[in-house]
């Protein structure tokens, strides 16, 4: 599959439709992966909170995981050796288990498998992973799904708003700065790491309000703030959307705006992913680069073996 | 004080004995911070991992906060709004509420504040804010106070490492990366904080081994590398030393190396910390900037009201 088509699945992604079975009684809660699947505990960590919900991106889990911890492991391939190690960390500490894999030796544990299609680039695979997260713990009505599919849908066959902001980072080589507040601190990752991984350029993520303590002073006086192009996900928040607007006054700058479209936390949270992941598609191609190459990651770990 | 002295003050802070008294019973621990207040709790939370530790920099506390929570509020002033309305909202829910502050709002709070010395700007704080959740939950040897106090005393008295890296930054007016793993991420971050609020630059923090998912085709194919400073904190596991030299190896790039100084977790984390209160320090010295000015910050916060 050619990436534009991988990019295309996600509207039909969204419809997926498995979830845990009844996980049984738990207390908290810890996502692992890493990368691609890595960002999907940290959309879930910020739209979900009725437990401590903890995202490890490591090899290790933290002290507390114990039995009463209800621990999903989300590797993509199945074989990333992070996530099969603090996987077996879990497990030793008698944790349940539920593993969300295409295949690999994750989807052999011995425990709940929630094995998605496989095919896919990990990070082209955002909505197979964080689906059965959604429908387990939130539920989302049939309408609101099939109204998130229409508007990613809406976006495949037009995203000029994706190309517009890709040239303007081309045009003077810039470096994507991605500003959001809850609940979309998470997304702005998810962009820094599709311009990353897609567009193979350095980029990053900050938010609202944490960054007026200390961001504020370098966005006016730092050198070469030409050299980055900052985009501010408009915030759900009145009392952050005065910050957005009072940083620009005070720091002389500007911000490109982008605003979520939809009615729905799910919908607008799919909305901006997906919009993401068009720039830096975009970007890619301005760049002339392959935005599916992934030879160095691959080359580094054959290395680390 | 003059911003000299105050970064001085960190090696005696290290000797502050506050603590938290019996908090109750409780199960998971909610700290809530802001900028040089708020990087208190992200130090905490990599370091203790017995209870689930949820950090909190926005107006909001988690929805599963409530009797069985101990939350923590730090604030060096005591009137960080955002600091403010989280923790009403835990008071709300019949948290167990802790209050770390100098004075302000927050000292009047109805529940066991731990007050600290005033007179500092809050990222100078760090000792008397980090102390008391270490003190109260790691315990430490008084010898391994002192050791680290030494080890702090002889920065003070000669950082020409940090002076060095000032310049290497300085000169071609680059933005530092600062990359560490588990358990100095956070330390990453301080660092990026204190660029921003000290040098007034921008200035970015990553983590092994999650940044080799996303970034290790960037360190090759990104523009304008050359704008860039790596900084990559030496890793305590042999793991991870070896994923650094092997993302240097295929990007053909290379990281300026920091090693922790000290034979505790204590001793290499202050050490870790100090180094960059320096380099930041110096870094504006080089460039004709007063590090203690925060007249943006100021000039926001009036407008917001």
């Amino acid at each position: 599959m050619d990436f534009a088509a991988e990019l295309k699945s996600l509207k039909d992604q969204i419809r997926y439709r498995s979830r845990i079975v009844t996980p049984g009684v738990f207390k908290n809660i810890v996502i692992s992966g890493m990368g691609g699947s890595g960002v999907v505990g940290r959309i879930f960590a910020e739209i979900y909170s009725k437990f401590p919900v903890v995202v490890v991106h490591d090899y290790h889990v933290p002290d507390f995981v114990d039995s009463n911890t209800l621990f999903i492991a989300i590797s993509y391939s199945g074989n990333t050796e992070e996530t099969l190690s603090a996987c077996e960390e879990a497990e030793e500490r008698n944790a349940s288990i539920v593993a969300i894999t295409s295949g690999g030796s994750l989807a052999r544990k011995n425990c709940q498998v929630i094995r998605i299609p496989p095919g896919l680039q990990p990070r082209s695979a955002l909505g197979y992973m964080l689906m059965p997260l959604v429908n387990t713990f939130l539920n989302p009505s049939q309408e609101d799904i099939e109204r998130t599919h229409l508007i990613l849908k809406e976006m495949d066959e037009n995203h000029s708003l994706a190309s517009k902001l890709a040239s303007e980072i081309f045009k003077q080589e810039r470096f994507p700065v991605v500003m959001a507040s809850s609940p979309y601190r998470s997304v702005a990752y998810r962009w820094k790491t599709q311009f990353n991984e897609n567009a193979k350029i350095l980029a990053f993520s900050s938010d609202f309000p944490e960054l007026n303590h200390n961001e504020t002073m370098p966005l006016k006086l730092s050198y070469s703030l030409d050299r980055f192009y900052f985009i501010a996900i408009k915030p759900e928040s009145q009392r952050i959307r005065k910050r957005v607007d009072v940083t620009q006054l005070v720091t002389e700058r500007t911000f490109t705006a982008v605003e979520p479209i939809g009615d729905t936390l799910l919908q607008k949270l799919f909305y901006l992913i997906h919009l993401g992941d068009y720039v830096s598609y975009e970007l890619a191609l301005l760049r002339n680069i392959d935005p599916s190459d992934v030879s160095l990651i691959e080359e580094l770990k054959r290395k680390l073996q």
